[in-house]
């Protein structure tokens, strides 16, 4: 008995959540390395050392995989970002600023953009970042102590949040590091100011 | 003498100047509406109504095609932004987030996502978008009278622009309109107390 299981599920069922899991990862890795041209499930299935067939087992259609994939590591960022201890407003700019800049969001780009122009990848696209959005306003609201039921205050935050996808999507090609760090410091004061009033 | 023509340029070369604006702006649809996997030279020529040999002999190959209609949209549009009438600054903020919700920005983002896939693509691309991001730069702080010697006002500037392209992200799935008339209400009295100060 060297092997501790949860009883209500057994080492079968826990092998196949970790093959789902590397297939998520190997599929945003993927897609945030190669564009969603270069992206196909066998691409996938042989980067994450999974056989084709188990791979279309957990995953029919290559739609189901990527959409299934940006949607596992949006939740996982989530999570991560509730986590967080509190901090000062500015520094939760910073660290939302965070969230559209590392490889979740040049995998997500990769997908809308597709999408935009894929029929079958549109509807699912489209209703997955919504829900996406919604769930990163509710917790960027949170974190940064903002009363919504004051004029504008939806506003402010939405805005900063499209601030960080342009800043996402300015570090597509080259490395906006140093430029980005310094927009952030200022805009964490405007949004300081922003919200006080 | 029905023909009225520069004396330096003659109907041959006005001819060839239309031709190649043809397929410019052609290009530029294309890229938008189909991407960069669907936008060949031969697509875009038949497009434009003009000859594959034409077109070759306008733009060797696709990627001097696809930059170069970017480029010519970028320029058009610049002109028109620095020949608006004097306006208040809410009204230069919707205006500069207007530039990154239309065709030539969808048209845009598609190249940027195609370079950063391909090499032979990646420099040219970077290389432009640094250069059209300058120009906007300049540009905005002119229209919004922001004095760029104090500190903090470059980027204040700068995280406008940035907020105006992910407000065009929004904007690739989904009619976004109403939502971002909201959002550039607001941010139009933010920016305009930031620069205030």
């Amino acid at each position: 008995m060297g092997v501790v299981t949860d009883p209500a599920r057994g080492p079968k069922q826990d092998r196949s959540r970790a093959t789902r899991q590397r297939l998520l990862e190997a599929a945003v890795s993927c897609l945030a390395d190669r564009g969603w041209a270069g992206s196909t499930v066998a691409v996938v299935a042989e980067r994450a050392g999974v056989s084709r067939g188990a791979a279309q087992h957990h995953f029919p259609t290559r739609e189901d995989l990527f959409t299934a994939a940006v949607e596992y590591v949006a939740e996982e960022r989530s999570h991560a970002l509730r986590t967080l201890p509190v901090r000062t407003r500015p520094e939760t700019v910073a660290a939302l600023v965070d969230l559209y800049t590392g490889p979740l969001f040049r995998a997500a780009l990769h997908l809308w953009v597709a999408a935009s122009d894929e029929p079958q990848l549109r509807d699912r696209v489209t209703e997955l970042e919504a829900r996406v959005g919604r769930e990163t306003h509710r917790i960027a609201v949170d974190l940064l102590a903002a009363d919504e039921s004051r004029p504008g205050v939806r506003e402010t935050v939405q805005g900063l949040l499209d601030m960080a996808r342009g800043l996402g999507l300015a570090n597509l090609l080259t490395d906006d590091t140093a430029r980005r760090e310094r927009v952030v410091v200022e805009w964490g004061r405007i949004v300081e100011e922003a919200l006080k009033r």
